[in-house]
């Protein structure tokens, strides 16, 4: 059997990839896909890369178009997911794959997003060890609201929290550079993201603690370690499409070893289909997850400075955003986690 | 009047960024290129862009073609400047654009190299503050050897000197990532360094603490503060051709405000004309250096995280290779120091 | 039921994609990968992309490696394929990816690549409209021997023949100018294809008619139009690692109409599932293809110049090699042509 | 003596490297910079490259600020250089970099751009053949008013004018296919130049004869050959910010050898310095003039297809465009025509 799916927001990267995926999902249907400026126009013109649906028009984004299907993603720009959500109410599986549900602070969301705060769904990251021994897979079970990732909270969060769940190293001491595409940051006309920019050079932004994934990132290690993380965070755009490549570290405590630290990795990680850790002394490139939902995660440790080096691979449009949403999906409604998630990546 | 020049390894990308600046320059006349693999070789056959050489050829490298220049740009692999070098003598200007004569300790050579160490030369970075107040730049009046500091270790060094020069950092606890391009690696024919391989990916190497730059690092905030640091470094390879940027970050000192940070670098580099300390809250874009000699930095405090985080762009080739070659013989033949460096990027 | 499976070349940028589509396709099952330098090592080694390899290692490229399979994809450099094809023999399906036998004429090979002609088997092209109205795929039934066409091949027939077998343009003067990814010239370490060559700039090479790629164009068109074409090709290399964006035009016969023109292709294309053709003034992006089976196609006319212009957007690696190979794969077996190959790209 | 400069429209790209090479020339002074949307902000927030500016601050484009000056230069959007030079008047020395003033036919005006005419300025190419023998250089001397030449324009004209001007090819037959960066698009916001959808993708435009370009091209090469002349041309945007590499071909007349080719070329081009003509069997890289106001050529003879094909590589702001105008400006004035114009490109 299959379920029937709208998509909101279906004109931006993450609608494109999920459009992209859900094609080539055995049990999902996509019946309705939705753009705001877009409204009208057939779904090709704005992404000639979907052939497979054929001439499929986009509805305008509101809630009787995507009244009246069992699942609908919602990829729209933050502040718009929270009100449609209300409108839809019902028990439609809603799959948020902006920020509106992701945090359970209002405070963190008046600091880092302002406007109204929707409160929080069951967070979409199935992987996330949590304090108590668990995952967070156990809580998706079922549920009919799901919020998705960040992609930088999923690179950061996966690359960091073996460590702090073991307790390997001090909370308040983490640091994350994300080399990172601009598709990322939406498909939006600015100057500051036109190729001309962007190609031959690397550029910087949200510098000194004022990315909004900040607090997701803590919000996630928190409940991984128990404790509250302090944590400097830096993306960088560099030039290429989609990806990102998260640089992190941190201080080990007293007495813990490569050994130890390699241990916490494999254990936490290895009955997870969708992260691959690599063996010591390989490390992860971001072009070898691009389309797939894989993590790739690469750890060791820096003896002469003391910190422990985790980096982490994935696909900001997929692993990172569309993947999770797929994913996090297919547990709520009981399916096999994997289903329609591709493994490979496109390379090179 | 004008000194005659000859650059040894001007096959290369680093040889190649020498004669390009060195064409320009108004004192300096190119009279010798020689290459070991490509001897015999017109120049423009490897690099076509250098149409002002017109039909030059490439020489051996050997003493002899070395012999009676006033200046020797060496630009070879490391290994293979210490013994021509030797073999030169005399009192031409020797400026080593490789790693041979870089570090002072023997200890750091052997376990990030091997191989005979040849002891250190002058240090090629003008602009290094030191513990004693002072600057680099007055060791380099009138000597006659120069060892060229490597490139990551430029951009790492001027992100951090004046926040350990200070004394407003733990030394202790330093991180670095930096967005690289491939010409740093060299001209060596390898897969890894394949179009095919890059374009399309971040690629980390060297991680945890095995880069070759991070005992000169090292010794470098030494000297700027007088006291052992540690530090994580991590390169990562990205799809454009040339530049870095460097992302470092340090625990503030208990009390350290925005202001004492955003002070300390005003005063360090306040009279630097290659150091171009950005506004606060502007990040450097590694594009806006390219071609140049300038090195872009801008610096700022993540209150919650307690850290100060330092952004620094130059090109590799030029400030971090070439330009600081050229700079340095400036300084020891007691020309103005900015004689043929250019301070504008090639952008976009 | 399924078939067992051997790719031959395996650990090169053609035996990556063969790989990475293999996986996915519903009745194929790789049983053995091969490689000759790489032979021992971990298949992942060389494409860590392939996660769903897990630990399979590669086996050297020998016939008795290769035996006993039903199906061999043969991904070697040109050369290779012929001596192993002949100790093989019997009657498994063998696709060659490589040019061995692509080549009707002993001349043709003799000119262009010289060295043993091991005669042609069944072109793989199975949307090749043929001169007396039929269809390539015909020929392709049942058969156990197939060429797979170039890559660069594919984009320019595509774009061409419907013009050609129609009779629409003069066949004497062709042109193709086509921008390429460096993937498409291989995995073999080279200071021509290093990313520092190749980001930032636009690379022709083979031109003035000197491309092996050029007999074989000639050839398609010839069986598509039942006469003698000549055609001025050049590749551009791009920074792109994969796709090919084929531009070509070619002077329209007296009396020729864009409108007749438009139906041509219509009709030639109409019940092609990997060919999409776009509407009028619609032209294609090669990065819209990536990762895809399929082959996007504008055409228009140079009403001043009285010229056709065709626009062809391929992705090398896939239409262009491994996904052409299972099509003809398919197609040889009695299979729905379409299995497992993708018809959306991986965008952006 | 130096000359004060004013650069109409300095946030743009062009703008941009004018002021970049208008810096290092040693006889024009910029006093005022002007732009229209940015005006009243740093020079170095539109352009942070270029640090020699310090904190010079843009003026509003009109016609009082740009009074008063010896030398302005117009880097305005078509459509605007023609009303404000007729505002500034007088015997200043107007430099439109603009098309505004390029075209003499008032149709070919209104077929492509449409709005009013303002007439044709004297054509700033230097290096143009014409039918009579001369260059387009003699016409430059003591001018008052400059119309720069297009860029894709400046690259084909090249590419064909000596094969035109010999009459050794059918002139109507011409077909050119450009790889050029989106810098030569200009820096306005638009979601078809972000670069999410150039990075990866070959992307085509104004295919089928629609270019704005294509009528100056066609003037061009009516000049240089004293008849029409009809070209197919076709830009494709690649993923380099700046560059043009063009590939231009076109049918031999009969009896017209190699050499004849070679030797037209060799004394076309003999005593121009910023033209460099490549060896017989050697191609233009477009990443090996960029940043330079050279233009390499390499040219051949297609024997099967019985056509020239000759491929030119220019940097699209720099001898296409900014470049360009200096080197007339230079003309104009009396001065030595290579005054402040690089000859080496920046590489790689």
């Amino acid at each position: 059997m299959s379920y029937s799916v709208a998509v909101a927001g279906a004109s931006g990267y993450a609608g494109g990839e999920l459009l992209r995926l859900l094609a080539a999902h055995p049990q999902f249907e996509v019946r309705t896909v939705t753009a705001h400026q877009n409204a009208g126009e057939p779904l090709r013109r704005v992404h000639p890369h979907l052939a497979s649906y054929g001439d499929t028009v986009l509805a305008p984004t509101t809630a009787d178009s995507l009244r009246g299907h069992e699942i609908v993603f919602l990829a729209l720009p933050h502040g718009h997911s929270g009100a449609i959500a209300e409108q839809l109410g019902g028990d439609a599986l809603l799959v948020d794959c902006g920020a509106d549900h992701r945090l359970e602070s209002a405070q963190d969301w008046a600091d880092y997003y302002g406007g109204d705060h929707y409160g929080s769904w069951t967070y979409g990251m199935p992987e996330l060890p949590l304090a108590d021994g668990g995952r967070q897979r156990a809580a998706l079970g079922g549920v009919r609201r799901i919020a998705v990732p960040g992609c930088n909270v999923t690179a950061v969060t996966f690359a960091l929290a073996p460590a702090i769940t073991r307790a390997l190293v001090e909370p308040r001491d983490l640091t994350a550079v994300l080399a990172v595409g601009p598709s990322g940051a939406g498909k939006k006309a600015s100057v500051d993201l036109l190729g001309s920019e962007l190609i031959g050079s690397a550029n910087p932004y949200a510098v000194d603690g004022g990315h909004r994934h900040n607090p997701e990132i803590r919000q996630n290690l928190r409940r991984a370690g128990g404790t509250e993380v302090a944590l400097t965070f830096t993306p960088v755009i560099v030039p290429m499409s989609r990806g990102i490549l998260a640089t992190t570290s941190a201080r080990l405590r007293e007495g813990v070893s490569l050994a130890d630290v390699r241990a916490a990795f494999d254990e936490v990680y290895a009955d997870e289909r969708f992260i691959d850790l690599l063996p010591a002394g390989v490390w992860p490139r971001s072009g070898d997850v691009t389309g797939s939902n894989r993590a790739a995660i690469g750890v060791g440790v820096d003896e002469r400075a003391g910190r422990l080096v985790a980096v982490s691979a994935i696909d900001n449009l997929g692993k990172g955003t569309a993947g999770a949403a797929i994913q996090s999906a297919n547990l709520a409604l009981g399916l096999d986690e994997s289903l329609g998630l591709p493994l490979d990546g496109v390379a090179p």
